[in-house]
């Protein structure tokens, strides 16, 4: 009964690393589509979403099956629910890649944005990119010195956010009404994405290190339309 | 053991019932003040959100014990982690009208916009409180007609969102830049927030029917930045 626990327990740790394998692809190919206005790319990322999103049901319906049949306690239980936790977050995430993707898809045979704004846009893109992939590097070796480097990443991703707005409020900046909205949504979606990263190395280290006080949710955005908050 | 167990599941129902209290209060405030550029009930928003937070901590410490303690299975068990998932659903809809209220805050004496939008904006924000209340008025009553009229009233809510975009897009309503971050991250919060009322429902019927298919995290929203887009 037991091994088969941890037989279970191991294969939901496997899920959750594969989970967040597909939405570091994810979000790279989005970023990637955007950056060279690559449609195929950009609908492969649409499509692939639903293996996320079916990812997501099978670690639910594995949670909640542990939970009934092997009722965990203490360190096994924490395990399980964050679990869960943690579905959702990777599951939100593959669909911020996929508006990334569609904006893409949207503009295509243009780029949505250009000169500066899209520098920086890619720079957002390559940052979100990383992040995952720590995520990813996090979640296998369960090495908390890159739950920090996902800490300070995001501060970085939250600078590049904040210069994104500077820029469009610039208005030396050419830029028609339908660029503005891809860029503002974009920027958007790039930095919840971030903060979706520092969410998951949050509740990684509360797993390993069984210290809540730094694993719930904390603010991780001030004033989300304002560049100068903070 | 028993008698116990079901009065922590009533109060983890009631914890839940008034997290959706003070988010429905919460968005009623937000989109007032962002109506009437009243920079104390802004403020006043921003500050009770902490309660939310707080109530999300300790339902969320409550199911983790009851899952320890009490072991549940099937309807039971099903219970408690859809609590889990509301907790984070409600947390989440706070903090969307916290961003509501940041903007009315940080545009203050002036409003975030003007005219047809703002009205469009306002109409929004009365839609979401709305749909905010009957997720009140359904986990109390447990009534499904009311996640039915959630249901439709988003479709409502997204037909808006639209027309904010099909306005911002029409060069003759002229918006200065900051005018048009507002907007465009106004709406999206707005919009996001009935997503979260629809997850909501959809969870509630999953807990009243058993029946599965109609509560998993289905896409709600299509091309985010394409009005177009269905």
């Amino acid at each position: 009964m037991r091994a088969i626990f941890r037989q279970e327990l191991e294969q939901l740790g496997d899920n959750l690393i594969e989970m967040s394998q597909l939405v570091a692809t994810a979000v790279q190919k989005a970023a990637k589509a955007l950056a060279d206005s690559d449609l195929a790319l950009a609908e492969q990322v649409i499509d692939e979403d639903e293996q996320i999103n079916e990812l997501e049901r099978t670690v639910d319906e594995m949670c909640v099956s542990l939970l009934a049949r092997q009722q965990p306690v203490a360190t096994d239980l924490r395990v399980v629910v964050t679990g869960l936790m943690m579905s959702t977050t990777l599951e939100r995430m593959g669909d911020l890649a996929r508006h990334v993707a569609y904006v893409a898809r949207g503009r295509y045979p243009r780029t949505a944005a250009s000169g500066d704004v899209q520098k920086l846009l890619n720079k957002m893109g390559k940052a979100a990119t990383e992040m995952a992939k720590l995520v990813v590097s996090l979640m296998e070796s369960r090495d908390l010195s890159e739950a920090a480097r996902i800490e300070t990443d995001d501060d970085h991703l939250d600078q590049l956010h904040r210069e994104v707005f500077t820029r469009v409020l610039n208005k030396d900046n050419e830029l028609d009404r339908q660029e503005l909205i891809d860029i503002i949504l974009l920027a958007r979606f790039l930095e919840r994405f971030g903060d979706h990263c520092v969410s998951l190395a949050r509740r990684t280290s509360f797993l390993v290190t069984g210290d809540l006080s730094n694993s719930v949710s904390l603010p991780l955005e001030e004033d989300a339309t304002d560049p100068h908050a903070g």
